[in-house]
């Protein structure tokens, strides 16, 4: 923690800022620049409060220096997490996680049909949405607990675990009981409440990057459900708001990057939510493998012309069987394996 | 709705694409421009799903013509809306309506000393949160329902509505039951299930815009509780997340015009946390009111320097007493009380 | 200057660290955290490259203390500056400028006449583009020097000094003979080449902020003019890009307060070119006098209907004249005139 | 071109914008919705003045259906456009062009070490620049004609062709005399005199992508230079500027594929600007290679300890020896090669 002083401090209002922070318990070291004076904290920070030094008189700043998230920290945690999802399937490890399939769920040839046909394809997992957060509240808002059970069933077939949108804290007993992969939206990543109520549940949690998302606040919501006990956190890169339109969201590759440096969760990517458009799906999704990603997430779908939901954005299980090898040939470019 | 054609679009993609449209309803004019043809729907194109035409083969984009709130649209209900809050204060008339409180509840003495404060200087209804959501776990997360009832002690003393946001749809019976006004914090604004659920409350929504939504966006999650009956929905502009890092966020006051005229519902403006500091509280305040906002909901702090919360950008009691009446010398300026 | 030291930084690079910033002619304060060292720069740190300190081995970050514009900013220059434009107008003190006038100068009749219905109503300025920077190279570029001479002729009719926009380093002799006021647009804001050149001339320099051009790069911009010797810069707020798509760009306020904080130069604000929408421009210009503005930008044209450029954010002499007294009845509010 | 109606139009007021847009040359069809009105233009729009019908009372708003940019869109021009940098380097074809160089020249040892070594890795031309745009005009500014003299060196003794960056239209002349490829940087993208300037050069432009610029407005950028007669427009996607600060940039590797089906020119990344730090270097030019880049554009340092500028982000020789033939796997994956 550094205290920067306005030009114009005077010696009280330098001693009082001092005090305060020896009031936190730490020890302080002057440095008299020849603009600015600053202060540095020896010892442990964390009890000073930045927020009452900063609004000291001839206070001028207060520059924090230690990341505010630490069971999610690699400092703390150096070697890469490798997650499970049930039934031989991980994450985070030399082997990419492939989890594909519909926007939503829609009836149970749909969803059986697409399970079987990306798990021929090499899948490792099956997406599918029951609870659909729309924009618009007239929009189709997907199947609910019959969605689940149509999920059990594709799983029933195809042993692909399943991975699937919670909206509501009163679903987490039908959630926990029933899926592999609980789901955080990109909308509901700063919903607290939910998260905390994650941190207690025994399933893995797929995170989503929120729109507007630093990758510092996405780094503490994995941090509130780790805060609560439950370390299994998969984070997801979606693609985030900027002033280019003509792709939903504009995806940030680099982001997986920073986070896999910052962090030892493991970090997967849906081409399909950043770029709302099923013709550069394949592209964005050899990219995010090249770029370090430890899966991807994508939407298929058997019928995309008639797809309740997303269809645009939706590639074919045939589309979906080409891109595996691709996806294979480059992974093994970067010393991976689908 | 118009269709507009790929340059290369078949005489039997532009046949499919007709039959599409007419499929759902509407009868199709074709306009063949130079490089682009065009197909127009006539009739009610709500049955039309964009959607599935957007990937009919030869079709290049589909562009929507009609704004998707309905209910919340100035097209459909002309007037302004104005909405009790109780107690005989209302928002959305020709007097502005100011809000405010501490960011946090923290003491009975705290609470009650700025209630007083604020109501002498002459504010509409108070704020305080009790429910805090906090980027981060370790932060102080609220009294939580022990400062409701402080809230409710506070309003007991000086009759001043009470107004605080809601983290958690547990919580919705006691909001009913306590308290006059139901905020919906900008993290939250497209928690949908939430928002359905205040739908089917009694009490007026506060809803904040969120970090990185757009105007329609915002309009969207008003839609979501109006649809489902409560039509009391104040939207609160609190600033959005730019490039730019000098302030916390980039108030939009632009927004204020834009929702007017696109909506009926009234609009407030939270000067502080767009800033995040007390210093730019009160010339962001006064320019809220000549831009043309329905009211103000503004950090005050009795002691900002020991603050649980947000003290940084908290003005004082005094510092709010002194505001009020240059508000109300630029309200007179555009033809507004305070 | 503070240098963060990485976690596990080995005695011998802290040393090295240390003779690192010694060389660049500061002494080094060590302080050591409990889980951050951190290096403190005593003396004129000016010396000390920032990016090779960053860069070697244990080092983690460099985190900058000091403001890196000089000639603008307010520490060393305490009292606001004021310019003088000609024609015993002035910027930057008690009185407001509005500078008024045409998107683009298009006839003699168009430019005169504008110019006396704007002067009537009690503008200072006279603004209009000869040269016009469009995105498309299809679009009308503007009258070019014919233009200038039309500023000219409505200048020696009304009396009203004249800001017009220069976008090519040829023209520097020119504009310095010409107008009053050289305009540099927000796309030009970092094209350094011109900048330098402007630092060379003796008129005033209107510097529109870059779309998204932060705060700080800005000012760094005016610094460019000054180091060259003119100081005499005005800075235009005009709006950033932002995500929102409603109005053209997002008017951001706050950065009136940033930039009258941080430097001594005065700021206007455009209006007209941050909304885009002429139904906006009045409600905005108030807003902007009520933050603080020492001036307005605004476009008036006398047929916005049949303008060859911005027709759409223009208001007319009527809507002008009418803007006027409720600008001052604001102005009066904050203790200012018009 | 489709124009909305007003919900509220009176039929003259549609009269009149139909005889507005046919008096600009089109035939005009109405589709009457059961909200709204639509107008769709039959014929050649390119007469109608979008920004005038937009005023006409009774109108809502214009939707453009064509793209304003024409020479460098792929309808007009199917194939991908090859662009001879000299000396049998070409770029756009199958093989990818790797541009490799240091952020500055500095010395003849420097310049001419780095060109032997990035070229014995397999580079195809050498970058460095002579001018250097620099946000501080305290900051060293580049050799200027010297360093372009340097580059002619390193070109003579490597036969590597020369990218450089131009910032004044008087040196003009001599970049058409001396090097290979001129680049426009960022911040110049818009600057409209010197695009105008360079469409009358006859040496390939490499145009960098503005910092908030869409992908619109950087194709009507290559416009400027087309529609003057130079065909040979190189695009450089060199990341936006977002609200993430954790990159100085953010890398848009969606905005290649979207240029690559938009237009024909060829595109390069540049991942040492975009993500400003040398670790991430690798893994995002293998990430843009899998996404579809013609190219790359890579900063590479002898010593970049003690580099000018943009130490921090320059990789080493070896680490670009060491990239190389992994670029080569990857291009292999996409079919293509180095």
């Amino acid at each position: 923690m550094v205290v920067v002083m306005k030009p114009d401090f005077t010696p009280d209002q330098l001693k009082a800022a001092i005090e305060a922070m020896e009031a936190g318990g730490v020890r302080v070291m002057v440095s008299k620049g020849s603009e600015t004076t600053i202060l540095g904290a020896e010892g442990n920070a964390s009890g000073v409060d930045q927020e009452r030094i900063v609004m000291l008189p001839g206070v001028d700043r207060v520059m924090r220096v230690t990341e505010p998230f630490k069971k999610s920290n690699r400092k703390y945690h150096p070697d890469d997490s490798v997650i499970a999802l049930g039934d031989g399937v991980a994450i985070g490890g030399n082997k990419l996680c492939v989890i594909a399939g519909p926007c939503s769920v829609e009836t149970p040839e749909q969803i059986v049909g697409v399970a079987k046909a990306v798990k021929a394809a090499g899948a490792s997992a099956l997406r599918g949405g029951a609870f659909k957060p729309r924009t618009s509240p007239y929009s189709f808002q997907g199947m609910g607990l019959d969605g689940i059970r149509l999920l059990q069933e594709a799983r029933a077939v195809t042993g692909l675990p399943i991975v699937t949108e919670i909206m509501s804290t009163e679903h987490l007993d039908i959630f926990e009981a029933s899926v592999d992969v609980i789901q955080v939206g990109a909308r509901n990543m700063q919903n607290f409440d939910l998260l905390k109520r994650l941190g207690k549940t025994t399933k893995p949690i797929l995170l989503k990057r929120g729109l507007s998302s630093t990758i510092e606040e996405w780094l503490m919501s994995a941090e509130y459900i780790m805060a609560g006990g439950n370390h299994q956190v998969i984070l997801c890169e979606r693609g985030i708001r900027t002033f280019e339109t003509y792709t939903r969201n504009t995806l940030d590759l680099s982001a997986v990057l920073a986070v896999k440096k910052l962090s030892h969760l493991p970090v997967v990517v849906d081409p399909s939510h950043a770029c709302g458009m099923a013709w550069m799906v394949e592209r964005m999704a050899l990219a995010a493998v090249a770029a370090g990603a430890d899966g991807l997430i994508i939407e298929v779908h058997n019928d995309p012309q008639n797809a309740l939901c997303d269809g645009p954005q939706s590639i074919t299980p045939e589309q979906f069987s080409a891109l595996m090898p691709k996806l294979s040939a480059i992974a093994g470019c970067v010393g991976r394996s689908v």
